[in-house]
């Protein structure tokens, strides 16, 4: 795995054996999670917040309403952290201490900037849209003028980026393996239901590929 | 739903019809997630980072190691955030803009503390290897001396937290329910897969309960 630490502050010192700082990690880590947490403060107090995001080449987005408080307060310049996590499996050891998760995070600190040029507004919209359901937007009404004056994007750069993974089993004491009790790893993962149509959707109208097919994209590398 | 901000800095501004005060649903949303994202700045940079939580009472515990910068970062009795999301499906609408997500998140605001006394530490302990894997504690062998030297634990007490709840089909534009489009909700959950016993398991050795039954806790009204 290449590392390569984008800055001092986003150098992983805890575990740095599960650190990656390769962008192609990272961004499969931004594009298969489903939303984020955005971290921000206001007087001194974090808040942190999920919100949906999208990642267009060096850049990921998120967006709100424009009346919003994180949103407002993300565009006054202010120092931002985005980060995303995906639950891989339990982690289940022979000691209470060596109880672990397979995760992959992804954390982003940066300053956002509010995106006002309209073309790239609509475009983040487009990303957004698509992150959460690849296929959609072709589907879909576009936003009127109304819809995006009552809208806030914000971008944040993927320049200060790291990615934390763990995979494997349990890293047992070696005078812990003659234990009797079972130890592995219980994999989890985030997956569609049977979709739900609205009450406006005539009977017998199949959902679209797009949600029959649904799947998360996932990093091969 | 009862309705109690349990402080103006809880108070949830943004669609506050999705808003929740209620403990059993604060306490419910926390034991099912799995993981929490906490928030805290150093030199006025926040840091979102995922860590395991469990709620014993009115208090969320959360540990790591003695040397990590988050621990001891927080037990410096500054501000932090502890916030946990369940995404429980994508909200398909006709329009771009009416697109959303069902979720449940609870943010808890406060200042950790660290957990000295060594019952506490240990039954805090016990909380979170219960809290992700129910059963397993008294299967493993329990933390020694030099192990709970090594680890930290924090608490946040409850004081300080909302619950914010989406649920239900798409809201659209009335004069957009003419579109051909389907809409509707996608579930989604996060399940486990089939266990994996790692090399020192004896070949036909079977999981224990805790991991082949194993489910999240869910709320019920």
């Amino acid at each position: 795995m290449e590392t390569r630490p984008a800055s001092e502050r986003t150098t992983i010192r805890r575990l740095p054996k599960r650190a990656a700082y390769d962008r192609a990690m990272i961004d499969a880590i931004l594009d298969e999670a489903l939303h984020c947490h955005l971290g921000f403060a206001v007087d001194g107090q974090p808040y942190v917040i999920p919100t949906i995001h999208a990642r267009v080449a060096d850049r990921v987005y998120v967006h709100g309403s424009a009346a919003s408080r994180m949103l407002r307060t993300l565009a006054g310049a202010v120092p931002a952290c985005l980060t995303v996590t995906l639950v891989d499996g339990l982690v289940l050891a022979r000691s209470a201490f060596h109880h672990s998760m397979n995760y992959r995070s992804v954390v982003v600190l940066g300053t956002a900037q509010a995106v006002v040029e309209p073309a790239e507004k609509v475009a983040a919209l487009h990303a957004i849209v698509e992150h959460v359901v690849p296929g959609r937007w072709d589907d879909v009404r576009p936003p009127n003028e109304r819809e995006l004056k009552a809208t806030s994007v914000l971008c944040l750069p993927l320049t200060e980026a790291s990615a934390k993974v763990r995979t494997g089993g349990p890293l047992d004491d070696e005078e812990d393996l003659g234990l009797p009790c079972w130890a592995g790893v219980l994999p989890f993962s985030a997956v569609p239901g049977a979709p739900v149509p609205d009450e406006h959707v005539a009977p017998g109208t199949p959902a679209p590929a797009c949600v029959t097919g649904y799947r998360r994209p996932r990093y091969t590398a």
